[in-house]
């Protein structure tokens, strides 16, 4: 049986003003018509029902998650004591799941990544389960990269070790931070490296076994947890080791494997990046609400509610709600986080 | 006795969002703690008295002027049954005050411009006021340019005829309508070119006489509006020509005098003009309201309400009222008037 670990632990900053601490990027739809959650779990549809997936979020959002995924037991909806990077969660996710089944394979997701078809992704994840529970290993998948991006970690793909199910499975030459402008260009001109989407698959009892091995404290309490109740969560989750999967097991294990990505990838990282979900005017502005854009270009407005007017701009992203509006430019969307940075400073919490 | 005649027919669309139909530029507070209009009237204090301030707008808003002007009597805030420019309006406001004082001196102000300082204004309408009860003629002034604009029309001045109260007048050599750039430059090296600022002082009867002599039919037409009552404006107004009064009086006229402003004079013609009345932040963004500038600059960004926040832009003009958001290059403040257009064209009359 395949099991789905969704991570959903984003604090919504770089979609503020529409995103907020009880409503994170998650939670919008920012891409689609439903939440972006929502569309997470039901492109599993056919190889994962909502029956079999696990979500762990903060606790700010758990009712909220538990609302936008109805078909998801609410008992599956976990809400984190406290954010622990991608370990813990893995790990916790990974208890939770074998609890149920020992021999269970799971997928883990990133709540808030647009990927289309969904078909052909659950063809890669359904590869990467059968190739998983016949040979073990921990599976990634990556991105043949659209341009030499420096917000993500690559993948040096190495020789092809299996065919699963008709997709083919590489060996894992390394893994690399994030690069440089100049080495991104060179992964990029260089052909096999590959964007780490982090969306992985394996038997949960293996994932649980490469961390023990790997951050062996992390191990024993995970053990610790899986023996205790929810006391024993509270009480051990928020001691362990805050570090990302990728630097304490895929950087260092020895059966990790890639998958090419057959189908698209987008992480949506901040309002840069809506503008091909949106509706298009006239002039090619993304647009959605009330908004009127005379002699406007390459900008992404949206309104909540009453009119927003640009005249005479370009490449700025304008977004009115109901209690805020952000201006700001489009090739600076990632300074948007220094803003609520500057907001939690300011203990404006209304805005938070 | 003087009285002040204060021009308020201005249709509020190029201070959109925040200027409406019924709450034009000349009713809003954008470069002081008071409307405009108030701030004009109040300017007068010690040479003209409420009392004798006359005001002709557009019927829309008669009301909200009374309310901001509560020490000019109620009947002198006139609305014109359409609006017909300048010669018209003046024509119009010179009967009422003739009527009153045959012999008055009337100044004409429109009442949505800059004047400061206050003293240094009435002792030129003082003095303007004295030549040209002793004297007639018609007076004007005019404002050193401070460059090369091309949104005034500029007087050239002749030779001096006349000291009044201490104060040079010159004849005016002729009138120019606004310039192109080359030619503004041109006018701005001569040195003799001075901007129009659409400030006027004579008598009553003076005015009259010129308009009857230059433009015979708006001539007659003021007469039975003079002798006539409520009916004969109303029947009358809407059919004299549409002409401003430097078109037909001012160009033509043998006896114009200009006085040279020895005040600092500001039309504050759209949004571009606003920033020198509004607080700084830290980095000389002028701002007013809830706003928030993060590596922004030279932007100008009213709130009336909720946070506005500016991430990475520079010159903009952002303005956010309860109904309506603008953004806008700050260059292209005249073309917000456009974009009223375009909500008139779309009959969206809850906006304008």
């Amino acid at each position: 049986m395949i099991h789905a670990l969704v991570l959903a632990g984003g604090s919504g900053k770089r979609f503020w003003p529409l995103s907020r601490r009880a409503t994170p990027k998650q939670l919008l739809a920012i891409a689609g018509e439903k939440p972006m959650i929502a569309e997470t779990v039901e492109r599993l549809r056919g190889l994962v029902p909502p029956s079999r997936v696990h979500v762990l979020t903060n606790k700010a959002t758990v009712s909220a998650i538990r609302k936008a995924l109805p078909g998801v037991p609410a008992a599956q909806v976990v809400g984190e004591p406290d954010g622990r990077d991608t370990t813990a969660a893995i790990g916790l996710g990974a208890v939770l799941v074998s609890k149920r089944d020992p021999d269970a394979v799971m997928v883990v997701l990133p709540a808030d990544h647009v990927i289309r078809p969904a078909a052909a992704f659950r063809r890669s994840l359904s590869a990467a389960a059968a190739a998983a529970r016949r040979d073990g290993g921990l599976y990634v998948f990556g991105v043949k990269p659209t341009g030499p991006a420096t917000g993500y970690g690559y993948i040096l793909r190495g020789g092809k070790v299996a065919d699963s199910k008709g997709v083919p499975v590489h060996r894992v030459e390394r893994f690399v931070e994030k690069p440089d402008l100049e080495t991104a260009r060179k992964y990029v001109a260089d052909g096999r490296f590959l964007w780490n989407a982090g969306i992985f698959c394996w038997r949960a009892k293996d994932i649980l076994a490469a961390i023990a091995r790997e951050r062996p404290a992390i191990g024993r309490s995970l053990e610790r947890i899986r023996k205790g109740g929810a006391s024993a969560l509270a009480r051990e989750f928020p001691r362990i080791e805050k570090v990302s999967i990728d630097y304490a097991v895929m950087e260092k294990a020895a059966d990790v494997r890639v998958i090419e990505a057959a189908w698209a990838w987008d992480d949506v990282g901040s309002w840069a990046s809506v503008g091909p979900y949106l509706p298009r005017d006239g002039a090619g502005n993304a647009v959605r609400g009330d908004v009127l854009a005379v002699e406007t270009t390459d900008c992404t407005v949206l309104s909540d509610g009453h009119l927003v007017a640009a005249v005479g701009v370009t490449g700025l992203v304008i977004v009115r709600t109901k209690d805020a509006t952000l201006v700001c430019r489009r090739d600076r969307a990632q300074d948007v986080k220094k803003l609520v940075d500057l907001l939690e400073a300011q203990k404006r919490a209304r805005l938070l």
